[in-house]
């Protein structure tokens, strides 16, 4: 089963409704640093402050009444938990998300903002497996994986299918990866529309397991992330590792100080909200690692939802914990 | 001599091509708080990062090509400043600037960015007039104030126009008060064009001049302004005093807090950055001082320039200012 661009125009038309058509901002300052026409895609400005609203809604929508009644459950502690909390009470179903015990209060705020149900677990992989599995057994909800999911995946790549609608002739996609649910969708579109769109994945130095698993041909899993973009610290899943392998034209890793100066660029410059797994594409560009004269480069915001009172430029505690 | 739609609408149609069109943001987090709907019109999301870019440029255009050659003056250490240099690059014109020598490094770089020649002068009104008019002499320059010119309302005024073209059909509309540039322009346009919305003005407790003006029919000048809104510390002008009376249906004024709390809704929920100034219109509603249910409410964000290294919430230097 591969994912396909009718899969994604499926999913655009299934959720359109309830998602922001997100804006492609520009600015004249960053494009004559970058040399190049730089479009953004402001995902920062979705639904929950993050695209992953897109993929949750697409597989909520494809749940049966039958299933949907039952509910559905994952395990998270970041923007897929209020994603998928969101869907849910729009669908008027039980959302159970499972959040390990050491859950920022932001983030546990967000999810019983709309009305799920939190199960605490511990803070490991194992216990928040576990525990995600005991529910849907006792509950008989839908598991709902943050990004190795063909629904999931079909939803963020509507996020392209708005990017090439709104600017259809560009050179280049710039998209961070995480655990690659974003790239998936994002490249399977892309290329389906324009196969001579170059898309290039970006990820952190210190999380960079895309990069080796890609050279590897096989999936090395991300053991010990150090990296202040937390939501990129996940390896890649079966599925999404063979879309990056089909349509991937490569990936570019970031210092952490080029995510930093990616992500107050764009607060300074472009006066929007990024968190710094959200500014790492454009980190790619800021300091001139990728130098693209001319070109017209598509670059995906992912997300704007960060603790304001801690940022990193005014804590030591954070940029103690950066390498350069 | 009066301010008109059809001046606004001329104005408009002169500078459209060479600002953004801003887009109209809104929340569902932020109605269902107010109990309204609310309508952000994002000029911090404008050229040089504040509404200024309208009035600065529409002047410009205005100058005849004699006049236009021995460029434009002002005063300012604050955004139109900034939007004055802008403009004059454009019509590659000079722009001389007279700027106090306590001016932050930040405002200062920003106008040198646009070529103008920075004059410094001592930090007083009556330094900053002086100078400017010697410039003037010497240079044959044209002196364009930050608001008290017509030609400026009528660029302000076309934030409006905007405004009610993306949604026709408000009740009101909240705007920041400082030396009444915006407000007389955008409450002549939004007057003219449909007289059943009202228009409130809103200023911080601390600079609240154009309530006390308004209350005692004549200008009682801002004398010890005592507010984190940097923007909004100025007097009113004879010729924006006229239109406030005119058409502006009442002030409301907020405190340090109500400011401090719609600045950091607006960045926490909406993910885009707004100054202290710029929040103060959406202050009026924050913390409900305003109820106005069911309503429809268009509200100005006017900025979004500010030292990212010294955040109210981040600094005690600041908070300690504050008054409740």
């Amino acid at each position: 089963m591969t994912l396909t661009l009718a899969d994604i125009r499926a999913a655009h038309t299934r959720i359109r409704d309830r998602i922001h058509r997100t804006p492609v901002m520009s600015s004249a300052a960053l494009n004559e640093k970058a040399g190049a026409q730089l479009f953004f895609k402001c995902e920062n400005l979705q639904k929950i402050g993050a695209f992953k609203a897109r993929g949750a809604t697409n597989a909520v929508a494809l749940l049966s009444d039958e299933q949907a009644q039952r509910g559905v459950v994952t395990h998270s502690s970041g923007n897929h938990a209020a994603a998928l909390a969101r869907a849910a009470r729009l669908r008027g179903i039980p959302a159970y998300i499972v959040m390990p015990s050491n859950s920022p209060q932001a983030k546990l705020a967000s999810v019983l903002r709309y009305g799920a149900e939190v199960i605490q677990c511990e803070p490991t992989l194992a216990s928040r497996e576990k525990t995600a599995k005991d529910v849907a057994e006792r509950t008989g909800a839908t598991f709902i994986h943050p990004y190795n999911d063909e629904r999931v995946m079909a939803g963020q790549g509507t996020t392209a299918i708005e990017l090439l609608e709104d600017v259809p002739d560009l050179t280049d996609v710039l998209c961070p990866v995480g655990g690659g649910g974003l790239i998936s969708g994002v490249s399977v579109a892309v290329k389906s529309i324009n196969p001579e769109i170059r898309v290039l994945g970006v990820e952190p130095k210190g999380a960079d397991d895309a990069a080796q698993s890609l050279a590897a041909g096989r999936i090395i899993p991300c053991t010990s992330p150090n990296t202040i973009a937390d939501g990129l610290r996940s390896s890649l899943g079966e599925l999404t590792f063979e879309q990056i392998q089909l349509h991937v034209d490569g990936i570019v890793t970031v210092s952490e100080t080029e995510i930093l100066h990616a992500m107050r660029a764009i607060w300074e410059v472009m006066k929007i909200i990024v968190e710094p797994s959200g500014a790492v594409a454009y980190g790619a560009l800021v300091d001139g690692q990728l130098d693209l004269p001319g070109r017209r480069i598509g670059i995906i915001l992912t997300g704007g939802n960060l603790d304001l009172d801690k940022l990193p430029w005014t804590q030591s505690t954070h940029t103690q914990s950066i390498q350069t």
